[in-house]
């Protein structure tokens, strides 16, 4: 059956009851520009319910991102540095955190976490370099869907990482499937579940949990895609309630959704048509949040000297 | 107003009386597993009804290519060069024959022309080396899209190459929009007419046609998309015959068109998942195309051998 | 015979007497940790002699950008920026200037003006966006040699762009040979006297000057290579010198010459190992002394938001 | 002191006595027009003084490939496979054979690995895919130092990898550096040694060898560059031999190399300009040499169909 799938928490329940259910616990509040929405998923049932694992789930939101403005970017940058920095673990400094980037450079729209990776300050190779100065954490960063690694899953690769560098915590980034297209690159979202199995634009098939690699691994995400199947849905509904239709008669539904499939299209991804450069700038934001979170004691100049 | 957009001639009557344009003829054949369907637009009434200059359109279908079944690869193949030497001027053979991948490599589905002309035998600076044994025909090939050229139009630079290089024939690739998802990667279109603007994925705000630049211009592309307009329009029709309605209330259509215009859904473009590897095939089938039509005494071996 | 090859005017005389040529004027001064030449060639004679056309060529030397110093990068970038300023003809603001990157993106050394082009604000196409407020100045840049543009040589590319886009002025990019390694990655030469046939890593076989285009024509370069024969033919006058042997037997200078080209190592590139990172350092430097001189009335962080 | 540096076990006694080195045997023959050198080190003394391990040494050499032509390149590519047949282990077809490009993708002569990896045909995900039909021998293949990976080392990723995997064979390839100017392009050398610190163009810091990973590594490399350093030294004792003097002073030798080394070219890289089709070429032919030997039930023509 079609199903309203988004990677996005806060999407997950937007069409029902808000007393639904008893197991999440929403805030939402605004800060310089962004609207930020916490959703904390606490018991099994709701987590079911929703297709979510427990946990935290924060959502930026920014329209302005959509229209390349640069003061959003620079908020949105920083207020990612400061939750990220809160998520992070404490613990050895000298032991790195592992930067992912899940994904695949060829399709435009997966192609966020390898750009992240592309502009995220590696450290450790260089922390006994004179010009460090004691002052580095030790980072490393992958990405295992680029073109070179090949007949081997992303997972395996990062579980047989992780087993061999022991990092303190894995923070991966990941695009997303949303609902709502006005999300497409104006929205972040940042949780410590880790990885789900069919999330993301490119359907892992293994989860990256802290169960799964014996590490808590944190995840950024942007959406950049809608499912077909999703949109065809939504639509539906609506103009179901159009004609005045409150519950749309199952039978239809289940019409439709059979010819959307016989017609290979409910797997199709919708996506703008700038979606290259959504995607290099959400890379850009996503980047330099993580690289002044990883690096509090260097200041943007000195980061951005070390990258080139 | 939202309308049905579509690239290929064949699609753009479908859901039309047949009799309905007296300046259309339409043919189709099968060959080798292949469908072929003629267009022949010979009325300015018709060319404006239907949005397509008047002229001759050629497509070639063949859903195992989705497959990727080798023989009807080879058979596409072979197919396409066949129509494109029936559809090339003679004349010179030391004029070259300009081969232009019209598109931007950094957005998947628009990837075509610049992956067409990777793999297509350029020849004209190398028609006096001595292996040639004065077996080559001339050929020069452009991606003007690619990174590395900014500030200047496909078309202008197009035009001023044109003009420098007096070409006898200008072949064009380019990624099209399809109305019928089972079309994306499995039709290929042939016209003499040219590029117009807004044609493809990546809309051309200039024609790029024989009165434009003063040489024949034979287009060749392939459908990587559907527009989420052409998608949503084709659904609410179906709806409504579903629902015994034949004829949409033109209120409730455009109330549609609105909602889906200001959620800035309208202008999003619908693609398959593995849409890089239908690119990629696409290109390799249409290279082999071209370099058997331009290079008639050349093997396919010999071929291969000059491209590497 | 094998000569001595460099595309650094300074070093054409380094090892002849310094009044052996009339028809130069050498000038030498510092400025802020960069040691600056000029010479100027003012005669046909000397201009033979020294295998350069005449005209001026500015040589900016300093040795701290091989280890990268971020001081060094900035100063030599703003230099760069004001005497790119003062051989820029004023004209037509409207009348674009059009950067060209020589190079192949392929070949390591030889790919630092695709860089620069990658790196350079182009504005030709929204100079009437909202947000330009008239503060633009007409940029267009291309890199003609990279992938993407077959049989067709760079400069007819640029000869047909430049007729049909009429720039007031080009303002070429490209790798260049030397004779001192210490030079490869330290040293940018400005010439007002364009591309001279042979020049550079890649040697074109076609001139790019104000005569051959029509429109004035500024190159800057950095030394990438050396040429194996020219380090040979030093090591050997050095050796000689160490001997005793003040000059070298012509025979014995034959001998070696004609061993070293029959094992086919004269026309070899000499180049350090860590030449990726020197040709992405330098085309960042290149790239923003362009776009200072370029725009001034934008700020380098405009700058920088607009490129993204 | 400089040294004559070379990956290639048949030039590294080339200008010594034949009978110098009891601990090698060294046979030659001719196949095909290709020449091959069996270098076999078998004591440790020998080991010690030639600089590399004991263990087997095979060298194809082929003077035409540099004219690129086709049938020494089919020649070349059926020897290796048949050679790489020869060395590969037995054991459970099941356990995949791990192919291993080494080298920088950005640096030209340092790509040859990256290349060969994206040209292998990868097996281990798809061995139960319905097409397989059982013929299929499990491979996966890694390019552990394109771009995507930082901060971790070649050697450290193919441990963890093979610590997971558990190949039966790792399968490397790289970029080797020879003596002999006409090697480059020309020769291919294989062994069951593995990878030596600073063996290579990139010179990895750690072994990759039998005992460090508990898996048999054979390695497979083609020259692409020579050392400065070992072009000045052979130069200069040719030059000696020119002047009578058969035994050039210890003194005018150190004096020499403390000279080129300030200058900071003893570590430079000397390599044929075109060398960028040099290692395009290189990497078609092993990476067909290597299908071959690792999928012995496909035709050259599945193969391929498997590969687009």
């Amino acid at each position: 059956m079609l199903t309203t799938r988004t990677d996005l928490a806060m999407e997950s329940f937007e069409d029902t009851d808000a007393g639904a259910f008893p197991g999440v616990q929403v805030s939402q509040w605004d800060n310089d520009g962004i609207s930020i929405t916490e959703v904390l998923i606490t018991d099994n049932e709701a987590a079911h319910q929703l297709g979510k694992p427990k946990g935290s789930y924060l959502t930026l939101e920014c329209p302005l991102l959509r229209e390349r403005d640069p003061d959003a970017r620079l908020a949105m940058a920083a207020l990612l540095a400061e939750e990220l920095a809160r998520l992070l673990p404490e613990g050895d400094a000298r032991a790195p955190v592992m930067v992912v980037g899940l994904g695949n450079r060829a399709i435009t729209p997966d192609a966020l976490g390898p750009g992240v990776v592309d502009r995220t300050l590696a450290t450790r190779h260089i922390l006994n370099a004179p010009f460090a100065r004691g002052g580095l954490r030790s980072v490393c960063a992958v990405a295992p869907g680029v073109l070179g690694i090949t007949g081997i899953e992303s997972m395996e690769l990062i579980e047989a990482l992780a087993a061999s560098i022991r990092p303190r915590a894995i923070l991966c980034v990941d695009s997303l499937a949303a609902r709502d297209a006005r999300r497409i690159g104006s929205t972040i979202q940042l949780t410590d579940t880790g990885i789900q199995p069919g999330a993301g634009v490119g359907n892992h098939r293994k989860p990256l949990t802290r169960q799964s690699v014996g590490t808590p691994v944190i995840s950024v995400g942007m959406p950049t895609v809608i499912y077909a199947a999703t949109l065809a849905r939504d639509a539906f509904a609506w103009l179901s309630t159009q004609s005045g239709d409150d519950d749309p008669h199952d039978e239809a539904l289940s019409d439709m959704e059979r010819t959307l499939l016989s017609a290979d299209i409910g797997e199709m991804i919708v996506t703008p048509r700038e979606i290259d450069s959504i995607v290099q700038d959400a890379a850009g934001i996503i980047a330099s949040g993580i690289n002044r979170a990883l690096q509090p004691e260097l200041s943007d100049a000195e980061i951005a000297a070390m990258m080139n």
